[in-house]
């Protein structure tokens, strides 16, 4: 049986001891959890953000796989702690949305409101349940504890929807969803948003920040130097690159900011 | 048998090849250790922000753990190199203080001057100890090796003070002892140092940079937009917050800088 | 058996999900495989960078460890995708130079083109060969795949030659290869590059950006407060530094910078 895997997904930074001690604390209920981290610079509190982290990674790590997900600005409110069961995998994460694109992509979800206390650390802080409710879930999770024993299922669990190109005059207009650490713009654009003529590099007309952008490539190589161009990028939206270069700061770019296209 | 665990606390950053070259040594040496990074971000050269990264952390991690911990601004100079027996995990750090908060809360220590130079990689450089001899050591003790071989106990070893806060007028004076990553500003004022009514919310009146806070909240979620607040923070201290802001820049607040409770 | 390990050298930052997309596409082939982070801060697109990451660490770790090397600049495009078997290790990455300090390192060395697209995902994207094409290979080849089913030896690779000092007047220049976290700056000059007089702190006349320094040190400890010193850093490379403090930014020094050395 090779290790259950554990993987970290949160906005806490890598500043500070708080990852280490969510690991300290998994590893001291569960010292056969292999503990991988997705990434822990979601942006503060910003739930959308970490959506989008846990929808592009967590279809790539195998079946049985236990994603931790902690970004909590209701942190010792009343908004509950989830345990979800998707088709292959499981998802511990604060009842506020975090989990929006796996609901949108998983054909068959059990959700569940982590109710069993005996689970948590105690006493229970209201600032930090990442270390005394999250991780202790996902770390008894690991050792093969019943999903039915950590609290009854729920339908009414906080989810939105991702934003969706609109209808706008002879186009269609979407939002940059987010900025990647190259400076490539993420939008909302599908890959079956748009037709064919606008991959096939025919009649492309974007607009981002009110600046101009003709021209569709394949590969990052492709681009001319310093020249913006679009590309179908690997989680299957629409992104505005530059090759070798940066392309948000080249356009005055900013995440939620508007992409129109010409049809 | 679960893997031996060995975490790291370094000011190296992750730029680098630095912390790799770290694990690489320790791999060598004992490839079932298990390598759980607290965090390579300490201020440079900090040893009082290394002491309070792993003082917060270290509890949380199962006994026999091993914790490296290389905040070294005198490295290559005569400053020993330290193997501490706790009361139920180990710690190899250079003593410079660096260890100090686990000296304030461990019960019993055992600290010993690693002498036993056939456990370093040679030769020894004079600027990268961690690799030469900190990771070694701590590679060497996870396969097993008694404690006793490292080196005899001294008991002239290097430790400060926290700073704790002083009486001040009608109250009480402390520190900013370091901002999070949220912005949040941790302060010296422990649970025990401040009254019950403080705590309630009675009363309350504190000065950060010259501006007032007057509310003590329970959660983050309770204070109102844009507003300071101070919480109880999750390792114990007094902390200054905004909810879903960044404390640290609203109130121009540094670390060292002044707080003053009015009792 | 020890846990088959796999390093990863990457300019992918750790704010996206790229990271731990790369770490699950290991781990759903190779669940046994040891995942380690030698950094994910190599410079965007900066093949030098990343040749002198590797290049530093990769000695440090076990035989048979695979090192995978990500900074793809011509991700999608013809450059071919590399298994280089070394004397004792295994190097995955692009042929664009990235691997050249290893080449320069290793006294036996065999170069593959990887062309078994079994072991690809699939369908192979245009922007994400990390994830489709070089971690699939890296966990195969952990799973003790033989290095011949991966493609044929080529010997036409991409190789740079790293820059050397040359003479200039009465002494030497060089550049400065890259700026650590610390401020400080890692020249091109090698021990053997240097008289032992200089070594030794005799006739010691160096300038770097208009600026003299006329000391070395043998520790950072022995710096004057404020005075950049040259030391013989732990790479084996003439390092500038200033005890506690930040060379770069008090030097105005940049990466590519010149480096005098008077003789």
């Amino acid at each position: 049986m090779p290790a259950p895997i554990i993987t970290l997904t949160t906005d806490y930074g890598t500043q500070d001891h708080l990852v280490g001690t969510l690991k300290g604390v998994i590893l001291t209920i569960n010292p056969e959890a292999s503990i991988v981290d997705i990434t822990h610079n979601v942006l503060p509190f910003d739930v959308l953000d970490g959506a989008l982290s846990i929808g592009a990674a967590y279809r790539y790590f195998p079946p049985r796989t236990i994603h931790l997900v902690i970004v909590d600005p209701g942190v010792g409110s009343q908004r509950r702690p989830l345990l979800v069961c998707g088709e292959q995998q499981y998802f511990i994460a604060p009842d506020n949305g975090v989990l929006s694109m796996v609901y949108d992509r998983e054909a068959s979800l059990v959700v569940r409101h982590i109710t069993a206390e005996h689970y948590f650390l105690t006493p229970v802080s209201n600032t930090f349940h990442g270390r005394d409710i999250f991780a202790p879930a996902a770390a008894w999770l690991s050792k093969a504890v019943q999903v039915e024993s950590f609290g009854d299922p729920i339908t009414d669990f906080v989810r939105f929807t991702m934003p969706r190109p609109e209808a706008a005059g002879q186009g269609r207009k979407g939002v940059i969803l987010r900025i990647d650490s190259f400076g490539n713009l993420m939008t909302n654009f599908r890959y079956e948003d748009l037709p064919i003529a606008f991959w096939n590099g025919e009649k492309v007309k974007l607009a981002v920040g009110g600046k101009e952008i003709t021209q569709v490539v394949q590969t990052f190589a492709q681009g001319a130097p310093g020249e913006p161009f679009a590309i179908l990028g690997s989680s299957g939206f629409l992104e505005i690159s530059v090759n070798k270069g940066h392309a948000a700061r080249q356009l005055g770019a900013q995440r939620g900011g508007e992409v129109l296209v010409e049809l």
